[in-house]
């Protein structure tokens, strides 16, 4: 009976490891190349290329396969090595994940091994980091920090020239310029940059735009760093909002309005609380401020996104912090980021990455909040 | 019928629009959070979150729509979005690629839409690249030129130091600083570098290890470029082998039956040549040169993969250049990549993408064959 239990529980995990969270988090591999994973009584069995035997013998997996090993010596196609493996093993039935491709589902059932969708999370357990998951989350941090430091040493150093565009080195500073200067920070800090966000003035009230064009004195420009270590492949997640020079009335009131969101929010992540109160607690700062939500003919303007998510091996991964249910555990690594958004002025972010630990919660690597660049 | 018609042969396709190519193809579209996109008779419905719309309605789609107005007024989840816009027309079937996911089928079919897999691929049309294509992916081949030339003035400019251990400004050059040089080359001409590697010695031996530690003369280094232009999403691929300092006569001999494989394939590309054949030049002039596969305990040595696969916004796409059926056709992008692997002494590559013409091929961007580096 034992046996025919621990057979009744495989699972199948496919995908490139590169892009799936939860076969880097079982097994440590991280290979672009589309691989599978079975996770069966007697460990984790990855099915690799030839090419990748090398590094996935080196990953936590205790059995590597190869397609041409499972192919009896000549290479297969990664679905059929993974079916050659399970009739091996008489096994019928396998346990997959939501997102597992339906036609390797059709597949599977079409070879007589019937598939059940893993209800919920495939690894719940990752959005309880252990310490060294929160030291690597830290490092991608630090790495964010450091390119953030790297801009705002570029703005101070620009000048405000004609039109109140900034100028650096000789020419325009553009959206283009500062990012390639925080993305080069990154990369010497073994950290690629994804889709950092450089957005200034109006473009910034799209929260996603990444920004383009010239830098203006006087406007927000949205920072928005998200580094991914490239050995552990964990995530940081900063944003800082900078202004050149001299903001005027309506922005000021903006800063002064997130930043006590964000405080707000920060006061109350602690484990056992409620992500809605925490959620809900932002958006009264705000509107204790004076800023409301507003639906306008090209999308809603204010406060339009949640109050964090959490990072990990993905960048947004459970829990999220919005209107929803819910409770923070320690150990989960989370973002707190409320912003404001206003197509005429543009957006108004500030998002630190933070640690639930047991008692509160811990900024992952500070950062300073100063935000009026001379 | 005319309507039935068009409405039967609705496809959804679903992912985070960055890592699913065909979505990224058809629209344009390249945000990181999950999306569906419906091809429909009256065009390309993107559903996508609201913090996502400006982007989306920049894209190539007709239609946007949010989850918040499918779920009219309030947000509601992304599949639940799909299946809100398929009951509205009424469609009781879509078709779907072989890697939609299962769960989502189930969810479709429980809702009374019935799915279909697409036989074979779901946009066979991105094997021929447009002009618009191939000056894409030669943007992004430029970049990996000019990387590549970095690291070579890097090899130049270093010194041989203690046990033929290279160094560079005063400290051990190793795989990390000319990794870490190359990336930031390519952060400069927009581009990620994604998993570049730089892999000296016996470690390149691996021909997907990325490499690591202190680089040596006398040793090849296997520099394997390959940049994601930011803006269009389009691949360059690139590889170099690079020796600091005096071969060794064996590895001598390894770089000059890689460059003659090299060649005999390059000659070979061309509208209608069978890819097989290609491939097969290529072994025959490895063979022709004294080197043959053979398999070890550790897995085989010698040409282990293949001579080459297209490139565009996907890495590695179609039409792979193997031991396989097909025959290349004017407009693909293919890259020609031969290599020798033996575990005691390392690997050597010689990797150039191409894009098939009306009668030959062209590289896309030349860069320099030198490899002593003195």
């Amino acid at each position: 009976m034992q046996k025919t239990k621990s057979l009744t529980a495989v699972r199948i995990l496919a995908g490139p490891p590169a892009d799936t969270a939860d076969i880097q988090y079982l097994t440590g591999f991280r290979a672009p190349d589309p691989a599978i994973l079975l996770v069966a009584g007697d460990g984790r069995h990855l099915v690799v290329s030839d090419l990748e035997c090398g590094r996935a013998r080196r990953s936590r997996a205790e059995v590597v396969h190869t397609l041409r090993e499972l192919g009896g010596g000549r290479p297969v196609r990664l679905l059929d090595a993974g079916i050659l493996w399970l009739k091996k093993r008489r096994i019928r039935r396998v346990e997959v994940s939501e997102l597992f491709p339906g036609g390797w589902r059709e597949r599977l059932e079409k070879e007589g091994i019937r598939t059940a969708t893993i209800a919920g999370a495939t690894c719940p357990a990752r959005a309880r980091k252990t310490a060294d998951e929160v030291a690597a989350i830290r490092r991608s941090q630090r790495a964010a920090v450091a390119a953030y430091r790297e801009a705002a040493r570029i703005l101070r150093a620009s000048e405000i020239g004609r039109a109140g565009r900034l100028r650096w080195e000789g020419a325009a500073l553009t959206s283009e310029r500062l990012r390639q200067a925080i993305e080069a920070a990154l990369a010497r800090h073994d950290c690629e940059g994804g889709e950092t966000i450089v957005a200034g003035g109006p473009s910034g009230a799209d929260p996603h735009e990444r920004g383009r064009g010239p830098l203006r004195a006087g406007e927000p420009i949205v920072l928005d760093i998200f580094p991914r270590h490239r050995r552990s492949g964990y995530w940081g997640d900063l944003t800082r909002t900078l202004v050149k020079g001299v903001p005027p009335p309506e922005l000021r009131r903006m800063y002064a309005a997130v930043a006590a969101a964000h405080r707000a929010a920060l006061a109350r992540t602690r484990p056992g609380a409620a992500v809605r109160a925490i959620h809900r607690a932002a958006q009264a700062a705000l509107r204790a401020h004076g800023f409301e939500n507003r639906d306008t003919p090209e999308g809603p303007e204010g406060f339009i996104h949640g109050t964090g998510h959490g990072v990990g091996l993905d960048i947004h991964e459970a829990p999220r912090i919005a209107d929803t249910d819910g409770r923070l555990a320690a150990g989960n690594v989370v973002t707190i980021e409320p912003g404001l958004y206003y197509r005429r002025i543009g957006g108004v972010r500030i998002e630190d990455t933070v640690a639930v630990t047991a008692h509160g919660a811990e900024i992952l690597c500070p950062c300073p909040y100063r935000w009026i660049v001379p």
